[in-house]
């Protein structure tokens, strides 16, 4: 069990609604640990670039890896870069339109990304990936091959500096506006995922079934 | 309807699988238009930085609106930036690790930030992203008034310069590995609306209903 708050810096100080941050190491994993994709930030040219991708996570490490001629990934390589995971879990109406809003679970990680090329952790950090998205995964295919790992780049950005956002519950309202004749509610959002699609005629797997929430049939 | 295709430019010009790509206009809306938040990239001190954010469409202008005490909304304001929309549809299982992927929808939007000043921009710009995030929503509930508007800063980024990606289907293999032992498919993966919550005691209208996919009882 980690007990190491996460470190505060300019970059993870929150400003508007800081009471719904958290320095809780637990509650930044329990964010990544529930992710499929995050979004990742770079500096290109002096502009900013975002783009969605892959992850996973080892102990206080986050993962990231892709083509070894990805334009993305060769400008974050040993560079700053920002790592932002988000749940959406509900749509907040309030009486006003100024009062809407989400509810939400999201993590913000600033820090350099390190080129990984001790070929063990290369192996350990592909596989977080793959776990990440489907727990059983690594064991459930073939593992990459010697071609496959030379056209691939691995990066680590260290889970140091970080913070760590939520919003839960019920919209909040002006005082006088709950008398108003408008609703006023949320509107759950979860991701959900379906019935497995078959490309095989072999029989689905056990950590596909977990996966996916349906269970083996027969 | 709209056929200027997207202009190219070195920044949304894709590497990688670039026939996963699409200049076609009509293509960024639907990916906008099915969206709920964005990741804003802006570069702040030098640093890439990512936050999620709700935002609306309003023909070929993308806004965001926030507080005007928000550093990120102040970081941004006539300055580049990176909008991303991402929808993930599935988990691609292959017979090899390497071949894992993910099916998914993506628009990322490159542009200066305009402040908005005019006030029925402004007005245009918040009821955009209302509608946005629920259809139907500006009219079921009390509009901004002075003082809110006053502490509301609203951007406006132009659809000029942007990228659409997807990918869809089965998971594609090595062709040797086809005959390996490892089950190969797609798990879809969607995001859902759930029951309302309502926090009122009045019936829940029919823009709520319709947002959340479920019917009108009784």
């Amino acid at each position: 069990m980690e007990t190491t708050p996460l470190s505060s810096s300019e970059r993870t100080k929150l400003g508007r609604k800081a009471q719904r941050g958290s320095t809780d190491r637990a509650d930044l994993y329990a964010v990544l640990d529930a992710g499929l994709i995050c979004h990742l930030g770079l500096v290109v040219n002096d502009y900013p670039r975002v783009i969605p991708t892959a992850y996973g996570r080892d102990g206080d490490t986050l993962y990231l890896h892709g083509s070894t001629g990805s334009s993305a990934l060769a400008a974050a390589e040993g560079r700053q870069v920002c790592v932002t995971v988000t749940h959406l879990d509900g749509l907040v109406c309030a009486r006003s339109v100024n009062n809407h809003s989400m509810n939400y679970r999201s993590a913000v990680i600033y820090g350099e990304a390190r080129v990984v090329t001790d070929e063990s952790e290369r192996l350990r950090a592909l596989r977080a990936v793959t776990e990440q998205i489907i727990p059983g995964r690594w064991a459930g295919a073939r593992e990459p091959n010697r071609k496959e790992l030379a056209a691939t780049a691995v990066l680590a950005v260290p889970l140091t500096e970080a913070s760590v956002k939520s919003r839960t519950g019920a919209p909040i309202d002006q005082e006088e506006d709950y008398e108003l004749d408008y609703w006023a509610g949320v509107i759950p959002v979860s991701l959900v995922f379906g019935e497995p699609e078959p490309d095989s005629v072999l029989p689905v797997p056990e950590h596909i079934y977990a996966r996916s929430g349906h269970t083996l049939s027969g």
